[in-house]
């Protein structure tokens, strides 16, 4: 067989499938940085933060997966390379944390912070940029930049942690 | 065939699996005051909060349902009547949701936090227990016999809008 | 807290949701068998074969649980006491037959045969009554009281052999 | 935002996680069709046909997708390009048959068995390879360019069928 591959970095952006305009460019420019740092881009697939954040990462070339509700994977936003239909509902959200090696969240609703509950009880490092400063434990940023750079540099100590 | 039976109520009780002993004493009372009610205790089928409420609702002659994460029936507390393997892990929490009328939260973590953000996203009345502070828009209340009572008053009233 | 309840055997009931009138006729006999025996019955539900089961259990007084598909509990049939809302879509099957302790198969389809799927992969006790002639490895019964008989005791064995 | 991209057909390959060689040779040899013919392998993400599978896929410069059992994206095998977590255990078999376009089967158990319910469940075209001859409703192929060939052709078909 060929060698191993090299496995990608894999990052999630959560946040409102109906974003206002400021929100939904933030996102854009979050998927642009995690193509520009080689790694994955994964969310839910949908529309706002989760069509946004695809097309920034295909902007810059990068690979884009998402997590769908339902069975159809035509559902997915146009800028998503692999749609993969769970067929799980909102549970899937659990799928779009544990699929990551780091979440970057911003504002969102009740989907949202369910992807906040489980990315603290996977352990999993979690960025808010510009959002949620009520709840406790979650690491912040200012802009998307800083946002992706911590998130990946929590990442990969969690990672040496577990090794 | 007979005739159609009535469904009872179904209050989500939620919250720690390690909850220090006045918090499972609260979960204790929130379970007899479910089944005093004639309502059915559902939760997540563990430890903690979800065995004590469960005791609670049995002491009275409830039904108790517990959705576990794993495949073995036989790691439900042995305070659950029908114990549900869904082997679908952390995102039982969902389903938890998803099937009761109303929960009550107590103090948690991770796991309790994505069940709020999954009552949000559904819609269903939740009710706060001397708990979540920082969370907007649950309802609120200082004992268990006001925690059972506000949430089936709101279950009713949610049942009431969408018929 | 009150002394541990002995958790009742579960049997799944598995068929068609459009079976035709002799099919769902057997169900309604299994649904009876199964109560007489105290057994809880579990299904997926909804119409055809999981509401005859369920209403041929109700007739003797026995319990019922509805593992739905979607997350609207309304959509169980009105003989299930208990409505699980997984919002898992089909994989609820895998939950089904989980939650159960041996199944008992009519004819079906792709749903049912997912479930024997899961049956064997589970180490599951599954009678077939007068049905699925083509798969190996089930265990065949010609009455409905003779498939739930021998269903309670392979469910009994494979108990014992477990611990 | 950048143009709507072109999304590659998906094939899954579905098998036994301890296959003979034989059989592991098959699934090489399919996970290379499908790479030639630029559709996207997809499958469970572990050992077996699920490896043999995606290294071939990988050698003709393919991608490749694993749906994972557990939240351990590090189970899924060396071949695995994007490994999804989906933490819900067996019934991500649902989400594999889902998430494809076509599936080919290969000699397998439970598993394989549950998958193909889903196929029939779900309407999706699945061809067996020397395989699951007491199955109805399969297609039939005798060779893996055969088997991968006629899977795209009847997933196109299908495709236009809900267009």
């Amino acid at each position: 067989m060929t060698a191993s591959l090299k496995r990608r970095q894999v990052v999630a952006v959560i946040g409102a499938g109906d974003a206002p305009r400021d929100v939904c460019e933030l996102a854009f420019e979050l998927g642009r940085e995690i193509a520009r740092r080689d790694a994955v881009l994964l969310n839910g697939g949908r529309s706002g933060v989760m069509e946004f954040a695809a097309a920034g990462a295909r902007e810059e070339g990068g690979h884009t997966i998402g997590i769908l509700p339902g069975y159809d994977r035509h559902a997915a936003n146009r800028h998503i390379e692999f749609a993969i239909a769970t067929g799980i509902g909102e549970a899937r959200n659990a799928v779009i944390v544990a699929s990551a090696d780091a979440i970057v969240a911003l504002a969102g609703e009740g989907g949202t912070l369910a992807e906040i509950g489980f990315a603290k009880k996977f352990g999993k490092p979690i960025v808010a940029l510009d959002s949620w400063p009520e709840i406790d434990g979650m690491s912040r940023a200012d802009t998307p930049a800083q946002a992706v750079a911590l998130a990946l540099k929590l990442a990969r100590s969690n990672s040496r942690r577990r090794n």
